[in-house]
């Protein structure tokens, strides 16, 4: 093959990538649209203005939230499919189903964000979340093995994308946990993810020099 | 030509697939948009939010079924034109009819889902998806005929791929007709869908090895 | 150049019509949602669905027309952009142009759907459709004239890439000024756009014929 | 690399720019979402239908200045990636965060378009104009720096484009100023954009020639 030697994947497999791509992308961007933005009357005082925007926070809150959230199951796919070489018919399924836990964040954010500091609510969104990260986890795994990746992927760089993919779980689990106890500033919690990311990476750095 | 063989189609082809993938990607992820996440007041009892959440179980029960009719649609279009090889002037306006039918889909969805159990929604959405089922089979025949699909796709490749087409109109005509009777029910029977796939795959191959 | 030959443009016309593809694949599938699920109290007879359904006629036949329009609209821009070879500075102001018109369009689809057989919207409606034809005709010209155009392409492959453009705007003129006298029934005027298209493809055939 | 030069990204940018073109035509095209088309009774006088779509002209007025500003970021988005030749981790973060504002954008000309003439609206839109102009300036230097620049890129076309960043941020900064004095003309400034363009290129040309 001429084009860009043997990373570049075939063609059935950049159809699958693009078109997740896409759902990411419009995902993402929809976020905006359940921020509604207020509309006072005419010649309204600056506080009201004020006041209104400072009532979205949360709102904000939860926007900002899951569009990272988003991103970073993004940047896993995208991180995950570039080890991939060759299409496989078990792909689609587990792929169309990490999607639609995707497509679903945009409602629990804002049912999130109009509820704030409510448990149920804040434990929906937690749940949704975890759902992600599972669905994500088995796609990672199917993205990740034969016959699907490609043959010169070190086994080390599969051990380090596959960790990733339990930070989020953990992360999210934290949340929720604490959500039962104090739905107000359980979502904090989140921050965590980056912090179990350099953990797992730890321990599969530990694992990889104990077999090697 | 250097890239990929000659399964790589020409650009015209990949601009038609790149549109028809764009549109399929947004109108799956807008069927969330319809499913309007509850606003209660502050300090409202966990119950209230669970009752919300519970009220919106047709919502969600459209929203899945609908989310996985599309993806299936799309994996039969990824199909049908990984098997073409030329572009022609007889592709766009069947695509955009097909297309037309899948943006369709979020209405009827959120039209059945915030009426369900009711006759009306439900036949419409069923004679939705017989018509988009109807406007794709058009299509996989004429993106597996020629002078559209590659010359090298052996015969028993192509009558597969056909047979698909015609479980979603099966099972969806079996889902209508249930529906005139009990529609609360009845969208149950679209479940038979990959069994009339399995159906219709078994009698092409009865029916190739007659031939062959 | 190894792949795919003289025609395979280079990257920045790609990134340019993907994103206008991107485009004109979200315009299109937003026309559906300014169509409102209708919504009715449980139990209500089947007889108040089938009315609210009749009730949306308009809004159909709006969403219908709109589609193929801005469908004819990305055909017409494929159709061009086949012929261009080349990246130029002049290309992304004008095609910006041209897809702010195409943008504008599901609002003034939904304002002449909610509002059937009223003549400002219906005025309104063509006004837009006339100004996209005139922009689009901008666009075109410009992806086949030099410096943008593939060298090999014939001058009469892009004289009637060019005459195809008119058609639009005078279906649309003919639809405005029938508005003005009777706005219920002057959209059917635009199926006359195919009319003029084989129209203009005629007097292509006899200019070219003169010439040649 | 036998597929179009040394110009031709490998596959990982070429997917960050696909995602980023695809958030750039969603957010672009959402704005008319926001707007919404007036539905007025039946048989209601034409000079009530004018009157609605004179009340809409500061939403058509923020949708049309959105639709440019979002357009030349995604045009200084192109231009900056047009330079990239290598993928690096550097990247992901800067872009996303990037995006995020560009997402945000709807929200804030919403909000002005619904609430024209006062203060903290427009202060806010122009904020946010500042906030995407400054995180697409981080955006830019890192994809025209190494790793990531291609090496053939003269340095004096990296000056130029990294100028150009500045002209959105010193128009929308005019604006915000204006804004606090009179809010109902103060967009006007923005039409200064292009001119600081022009000012930051000739400043670029000036110290370039002193370099060399």
């Amino acid at each position: 093959m001429a084009t860009g030697g043997s990373d570049r994947p075939d063609h059935p497999l950049e159809r699958l990538i693009f078109f997740s791509d896409a759902v990411f992308a419009i995902a993402i961007t929809l976020l905006i649209i359940e921020v509604h933005p207020p509309h006072l009357p005419h010649n309204a005082p600056a506080l009201d203005h004020l006041q209104k925007l400072v009532d979205l926070t949360p709102n904000f809150f939860g926007f900002f939230v899951s569009f990272f959230v988003i991103g970073a199951f993004w940047a896993g796919h995208h991180r995950a499919f570039a080890l991939a070489g060759h299409y496989s018919d078990r792909l689609p399924g587990p792929n169309l189903m990490m999607l639609c836990a995707i497509v679903f964040m945009p409602f629990s954010t804002a049912f999130m964000g109009s509820n704030i500091g409510a448990t149920v609510p804040t434990v929906f969104y937690n749940l949704t979340l975890i759902a992600t990260g599972l669905l994500n986890i088995r796609l990672v795994r199917i993205a990740t093995s034969p016959p699907v990746v490609s043959e010169e992927v070190p086994a080390e760089t599969i051990a380090y994308v596959r960790s990733r993919g339990f930070a989020v779980v953990l992360g999210a689990s934290c949340a929720l946990l604490f959500a039962l106890y104090d739905a107000r500033w359980s979502q904090i919690t989140l921050i965590s993810i980056p912090f179990w990311q350099r953990l797992l990476r730890a321990r599969t750095t530990r694992r990889l020099a104990l077999a090697g």
